[in-house]
């Protein structure tokens, strides 16, 4: 996503700031959603209120934000926007010090609004993967929620950027592959598609979600199963997906090339059919 | 720490907010100093210095904070301070959209002073200490930094709230003893004093050194080893410490009852006189 104009509402104002105390900045103390905007809408938008919203009860939130809420800024923001990207940031809000936050604290929201075009080349002529130092480690309390405490995914990507690589795997530490370090993956066993079974760590990407009923639909047999970086590098084909890139195809990996393929290009066509469709 | 008055100060200017695009809100991607204040000066500056810019390097900024600037800042919030807590927050700054950092990227900082009365009851009567259900993780990249990603701490502390603990104990995934939530630990084995070696996991808090190095002036044996939760059970006597609260002793662990000893008073005392002494 190149940026072109940035439209941000805190707690339904527009600001581009937030208090200091707020535990967001504090702690990660907060969840986020990463929302593609089409034709003047937010993509997806009732499985990423599902998934923020159970975000902030595991983390125990007093106070859930209201959704309706959240929904009538997101149309705001979003109105007239052709393609865009809609980041969502709830925090369980502000309080004066200390890990323990008071019982009558309230949530702060922000959402941010970046116009601009997509990354079309990557979605086309796809990109190199690499595989990360960086491990993805976590409890099971936190397994799985978008949480705001993202720095083994900073560090991934700058590897990425050091590297020259359109993304990275990220593997747990029992060397299992987890996930991309801002996507998730899918690689073919001839016409079969399979991606990593998230148990203790990886997020659940909507758009994960909606490749495998997309290619279900399609009749493609898909399996969400073990993978260890050999399943890679034995694959007929790569592809990693989120909400804002859809697909990019893997053209390069582990000194193997690769070309996107009839059923990666397939997908690709689905899934912006359905974007396009969608609620 | 009771708070009676917060004086802020981000980048050096008197505020009480931050660009919603800096990387500690959106990511975590930051560390922090929580710093004793006393008579009108940060407590072991050096220490805490020296800690927060290794941090600033391990996770790679471009650009450090200029140690001189939050000196000069941190003494300017202290003066006149009798007793205060200092938080000084450094973020790698603020980018406009995901988890790459541009090159040219400069940190922000705010510092957040705190004054107020201590928490003197605990360090008298003493605290009920538990044992936390989350885990701390944390890959080796991570390991010791003391980062803005802080959601394992925070879920910890909230079930301290819960149970009317004043601490509680925090084990790895291999069930070893690290720290509590906001404190690192100690057990007295007869004369002996143990301290959880931290090796993958775990802050190396200024507290935790400051007292095995008055401990040993003392003729006292101490070590850093492996500790299990077996071990706290049949210990002599344990506390917690960290630079804002000095050392607490625990009073009840896990259907014990303990009294601090001589030997805890004994480290209290001396760790309040190089506090009033340290430069």
């Amino acid at each position: 996503m190149k940026s072109h104009q940035k439209i941000i509402l805190v707690n339904g104002e527009q600001s581009s700031s937030i208090d200091v105390n707020d535990r967001g900045l504090q702690f990660g103390d907060g969840v986020f959603e990463t929302i593609r905007v089409h034709q003047g809408r937010p993509v997806w938008w009732q499985q990423h209120m599902d998934r923020l919203l159970e975000g902030c009860r595991r983390l125990r939130f007093t106070h859930l934000p209201d959704d309706e809420v959240l929904r009538a800024e997101a149309n705001e923001l979003s109105a007239g926007c052709l393609t865009g990207a809609l980041k969502i940031i709830v925090t369980r809000g502000a309080s004066s010090s200390g890990y323990a936050a008071p019982a009558d604290i309230m949530p702060n929201r922000v959402l941010q609004l970046s116009s601009g075009t997509r990354h079309q080349s990557k979605s086309g002529q796809g990109i190199m993967l690499g595989v990360s130092e960086q491990r993805i480690t976590g409890s099971q309390q936190l397994s799985g929620i978008k949480h705001l405490n993202r720095l083994e995914q900073v560090l991934a990507r700058m590897q990425c950027q050091a590297e020259g690589w359109g993304e990275c795997i990220m593997l747990d530490i029992e060397d299992k592959v987890v996930e991309g370090s801002m996507s998730n993956l899918f690689i073919w066993q001839q016409d079969r598609l399979l991606t990593p079974l998230l148990g203790q760590t990886g997020i659940r990407g909507i758009c994960r979600e909606r490749i495998m009923s997309v290619a279900a639909a399609q009749g493609i047999d898909v399996q969400q199963c073990q993978l260890g970086l050999d399943d890679l590098q034995k694959s007929d084909g790569l592809f990693v997906c989120n909400s804002l890139i859809g697909i990019w195809p893997v053209v390069k990996y582990a000194g193997r090339t690769f070309d996107a393929g009839a059923n990666t290009r397939l997908l690709q066509a689905q899934l912006e059919a359905e974007i396009c469709s969608a609620e």
